[in-house]
Parts: structure tokens; sequence; C-alpha cells
């Protein structure tokens, strides 16, 4: 049967490379990394290689990056990290209404434990205002949190410019950034762009599931949240994933390279654009929808976010699914759940729009063939769903 | 050239059927378990089966199991977990001075966040004493934690016996369990030992790393770890490693059976005692050694731990690996740090025997052959480091 996968804002399809290095690892290299003998140093040298490779990407160093077990953790450990290490020095944090939950959640647990966060607000198209970021910072202010991609409607925050902001306002304010939806379709440089702690993931990148890496600044005290055996330089103790982190490096291994010229996927970004010509070809055969993604450079390569007001998300989504065709609703990493997306909230869409949203995201396996199959059955399915 | 791996208290060597699950998860079942579609209901399925298989191993509910990391992650979540939830009930827990350190640096966490800690002391052998338990359980005390088996030295600890005390003397007072070097090996049964909570680590047992589970007694409240989607229950948020679990099933699979009767791996048991039988017959070929793994019934079935006096661990290390042969000095988790052990000093070894200490680790994986030749290469060796 057709198998158009076109969710890739919640997982990516693992890669030929990424499996066979995670075979590779389980095969021959199953060491333990804190091993003495050469099995341990086989497994550590994955470690080393993968640490090596992202800093370059990100063109950072080597001790700057840790592994976790994934994006959601890393978010958790900067954040509550910072916080713990941090709260002498103030009690003030920021993010924006748009974060990620791993995000979002963590603020919410701090400000009922003695913080006070302020959540700034988007405009409709889901971008932050740098003069309420500037208003905000205070000398109180210890952590600023904005993501880099929101992972609903693809709307790209301007974190260099907020960055420069946030250091102008109080050079020992931190800032972190939850690169997980912009990590390899963006250009991203930490040093340059001023962010302290920068969260990134291997799932959504062509990798497995069950990493990802935090980069922090040299010298950043983190309070470390899972304690033991003193791995990763005593920030995240347990046996390392090492048949993941070999995944995550293949991944990493396949990304394109970006530069501040030109700084993003124009692969996926092609196929957005030729998704959204089609729509717009056939506008008449479709019912009503709105775009609620950016069509402009403020808005992500691979993540087209639509709403049909006549219609309901989780209908169209299992519409398609009967034709092998697989999109979102809201968030994947929620949407089994029947909590309100917050990002449609912020973006202030109207009840039924929300409910008539669907997320359709792209990668760079994606082909032009498969848009054109699928537009011909939303089509189809949206006919007679309409009727 | 010959590989001998005898350090599976370290970490073992994933099997076939291992690798043939996370291939398929990887290369078909993808999706986000958290995903509306069919894509993820098939890797949500992945958690639900290995979640019903390790309930079934344990006796226990499949909503009493959730999936972490790790083992280390799992000792985290459950001893902070309860620590942070119950403590208007009583600020003082108990654990033993030879837990492993995922759970030994957690208690003295806690310590410096406002808890008293009462460390057991243990004999020996190993063994804590049931009589010192009872005397320091109080109606202040929330948590108890006591190892299944000891990762060094393969002591038993009482677990049974233990929980039935802990729940006379406080029946109010959650009783954890670390078993990640039990679970497989010996009988374990949480709801029959009163154990309320319990970790168990995939690594250990021939599945892959970075994945663990903890079992936790229905209604028992636990402070998240990991904040954010609001997976595992609202537990545990983050993708889960959907690959991770399906290797870690099928290493489950593979476990032996056990019961009251039947209740530990007799195959691993008989190649140690096999191992430590040639010691015996080979004994004026080797240099003066001290046997420290218990031979009785409170001995681990896998764990070998000997002390040679007059030479150090780690060169007696290196020496097997230029043969092939994979063994361990201290434990494996925080082997390439030079702290020293607490098992090995809580058991009163002496300075020179504890340096000169190495661990022989079985899985039901290896075989007598392999016995014969690691006996001979480690007389050979030692013959030659002895000089």
């Amino acid at each position: 049967m057709t198998e158009i996968y076109l969710d890739n804002s919640a997982t990516t399809k693992p890669t030929k490379n990424v499996i066979k290095a995670i075979n590779k690892t389980l095969k021959n290299n199953y060491g333990n990394p804190s091993s003495l003998h050469n099995k341990g140093l086989k497994a550590e040298k994955i470690l080393k290689k993968t640490r090596k490779l992202i800093a370059e990407k990100l063109e950072v160093s080597s001790n700057e990056i840790l592994f976790t077990s994934g994006g959601t953790e890393a978010n958790n450990l900067a954040l509550k990290g910072i916080a713990k290490s941090y709260k002498n020095r103030g009690k003030h944090l920021i993010t924006t209404k748009i974060e990620h939950p791993a995000v979002l959640n963590v603020f919410n647990y701090l400000e009922k434990n003695g913080f006070e966060v302020s959540y700034l607000d988007v405009d409709e198209n889901g971008l932050i205002s740098l003069k309420e970021l500037k208003n905000k910072i205070t000398n109180n202010t210890i952590l600023v949190s904005i993501m880099h991609v929101n992972n609903e409607i693809g709307s790209i925050q301007p974190i260099a410019k907020a960055g420069k902001i946030i250091k102008e306002e109080n050079k020992l304010c931190f800032f972190h950034t939850d690169a997980v939806q912009s990590f390899g379709k963006i250009y991203l440089n930490p040093k340059k762009m001023n962010i302290d702690l920068l969260t990134i993931s291997g799932h959504k990148i062509h990798g497995p599931k069950g990493v990802g890496a935090l980069y922090f600044k040299d010298k950043i005290k983190l309070n470390p949240l899972i304690l033991g055996g003193g791995q990763e330089n005593n920030l995240r103790s347990g046996t390392e994933n090492t048949s993941g982190i070999s995944g995550f490096n293949a991944a990493v291994k396949k990304l394109p390279e970006f530069n501040q010229k030109s700084n993003f996927d124009e692969k996926i970004n092609e196929l957005k654009n030729y998704f959204l010509q089609k729509l717009k070809v056939n506008n008449d055969k479709l019912p009503e929808f709105k775009i609620n993604n950016l069509l402009d450079n403020n808005g992500a390569p691979h993540i087209i976010n639509l709403s049909f007001p006549e219609l309901r998300g989780e209908v169209i989504v299992h519409s398609l699914e009967k034709e092998g065709i697989y999109i979102s609703t809201g968030s994947a990493c929620h949407s089994r759940k029947k909590e309100q997306n917050n990002t449609l909230k912020a973006i202030n869409l109207s009840e039924k729009m929300l409910n008539g949203t669907i997320r359709i995201s792209f990668s760079a396996y994606n082909n032009k063939k498969e848009i054109d199959y699928t537009i011909k059955k939303l089509i189809e399915q949206l006919d007679f769903l309409s009727i």
C-alpha cells in the first residue's frame, strides 16, 4: 500500500545509514562506555565522535555538548538546571506562550516553586515582539527561553536579535533555545546568536527516538536532573545510549550544510511551496481553508498548517490515513490528549478554525509525486466529507 | 580474535532477536506513539505490549509499569519522586551503604535538601542486618531503598524479609528495590515481597542501552522528574524510545521463568561454580587471592569478585584484554573514575585487597569452553605479572 509520511514534525523515519550505524553498535560495540577495557573504549569513542560532530555542526566545543534521552529531557535539564543553580541571582524567568509542552510545563512548574515567569505574547503569525521581550527583562531575570521554530505553525522566532537584546539588557541573563524543530533545517549558531543553552533531538532528523543533546556554554553551572555514576561530566548520569547516539551521529552526518547566506533547507522548502501552489491551483475544488503558517522567510521550510473551519482535523487525518497518507492535527507529542493547542490559541484562531486544523510536515525524503498524490486524495476526501 | 565477554554486570551483548526487533521498529514502526494515525497506533502498540510483558513477568499490572531512559533514571524518579510527594508525612529515609551510585548519590542529594538519611551497614559478605533495618524505621520514615543484588560482589539482600519488616514497623513507609542486577536472574515478585517501587534496566539483560522501567504500586503518587507532553501517564514526558523498548521486549521474552522453588538462573550459576572450581583446582598455579562473593544461596548466580593483594585490578583487566577476555575492576558504571568503590570499602576490604580486585560476571550466553580459556590465560598472565 502507498505510504506517504507527511508528519515529520512529530517524528521522522530513520534513514538506512542510521539503522546501519545502530546495528553496528548493537552487534560489535556493545561495551559500557565506562568500562576500562577495549570494549568500553570503543563504546566511548562513539560518544566522543558524535559529540565532536554535533559540536562542529553548531560551531561550539565538544565539552559544551551533553547527551540526554531526548529533547524533552534536554529542555528540562536546561531550564530546571539554570533555575536551580542561579536562583540566588534572581527569580525572574521569561518564555513565550507558544513553547512546546516540554518547555512550557517546566516553566509552569518553576512558577509554582518560587519563580516569577513572564510569558511573551505572539502575534497572529506566531511571532514574539522583540520590544515586549526587551521590556520584560529586568536585573532579576536569570533565564529567557525562546523556541527557534514552532512545532505547530512553523513560525521562526528572531532568536539572533533576541539574543542580542537579552545580553544588552542583562548580560548575566542566560538564553535557552529549543531548537528541536530547526536543527538541520535552518542555520543555527549559538555563539553568534548569543545562545547559552540549546536543545536538539535525534528523532526529528531521521535519527532514533530516545536520544537528544544539550549545548551549554562553557562554564555554565548546571544542576543535574539525574544523579548516579557521574557520566556526561557529572551532569547526566546513567549508562549512555550508545546505539542511539551512533544513530544520532549517522543522522547528523546527512544534514545539509548551512551558513549565514544559505541558511535553510531549500529542498524541503521547495516541497512546501509546491504543496502550497497546488493548494492554490485547486482552490475551487477544496472547501474553505485558511493557511496558518507564514509564507515568507519567517516560516519554517517544512511545516504547513491549515484550518478547515467546516471540518474537524481528526476526521481529515483519519480520512487521509485510509489512503496511506500520514499527517497530524495538533502537536503530535500530545495529540492523543484532549487538551487544546497552546500555539493555535495564542495566535487567536477561532474555536471553529482550531478544531479544523491539520499540520503537514515534510522531510528531505519526501518528493513532488507524493505531494501530487496527497493533493489528489485531499480533494477527494474533503469533497466526500463536505457533502 | 577470541572474544570472551565476562563483564555482564557492566552491560550485556544484545541478542539477535533484540537487534531484529529494534530493526523492525526503526524500519516499519517509526511513528510517534502520540500520533493520532495508524503509524502512531502501531508505535503505541509496542509500548503496550512491552508494558504487559514486563508486568506479567513481575506479576503486577500494566498500569504499574513506566518506561524510563534506563535504570539510573528509574532510580532517580522513584527516590526523588517519593521524597517530594510524601515529604509532609516525614523526612526520614533509609538505604544501604552498598547501593549503586544511581541510588546512593540521590540519597546524598536528598540529605543535603532537608531529609535525614540512615545508611545501613553491611557485614563482610555485603549483607545488611534485618535487625538494624527494623531498629532504624520510625514513624517519620517514608522510604526504604535496598538493592536486590549488589553489582560488585553479588550479595543478595533478603528483600522479602526486609519488605515484611518495613510494613510491620510502618505500614505507610514505601519500599524501593534497585533490581537492575537481579531482574531475569533471580525470582522477583514485588507484590509478594512488599516492594512498592522497583527498578529494572534493558541493557543488563541483553537488551539495548537507553531503556529501563520502573514498577510503582498502583495509587502511589510520584512527582515526575521530566515534564512535557505528558507521556507515560504524565509521569515521564518525552517521546518514548520505541525502538529501545521493542529491544527491551525481545530481551524480556528470552528470560528464564522463575518461581519460588526454582528461583534463580541455574545455567549461569553452573558457569559461576565451574569457574570457581577451576580456580580451586588451579590454586597452586595462581598468586594469592581472596574470593569476595558469597558462595551460598546469598550470592548472585552471575558474579565472581576476586582480590589479588599482590596485584592491581586494572593491570589484570588489561592483561586479559590482550587475550580478548573482558572483565572489570570496580563497578563498570564508574570504573573509569578514580573514586574508590563503596561496596568494597563497606565490606572492609583492605586497601591492598581493594586495589587488586577484579569482577568476572557471566551471562547465559557464556560457556564452559570460554571459562577454560579464561582460566588458562589468567594463570599465564598472572604468572607473568607476578614475576
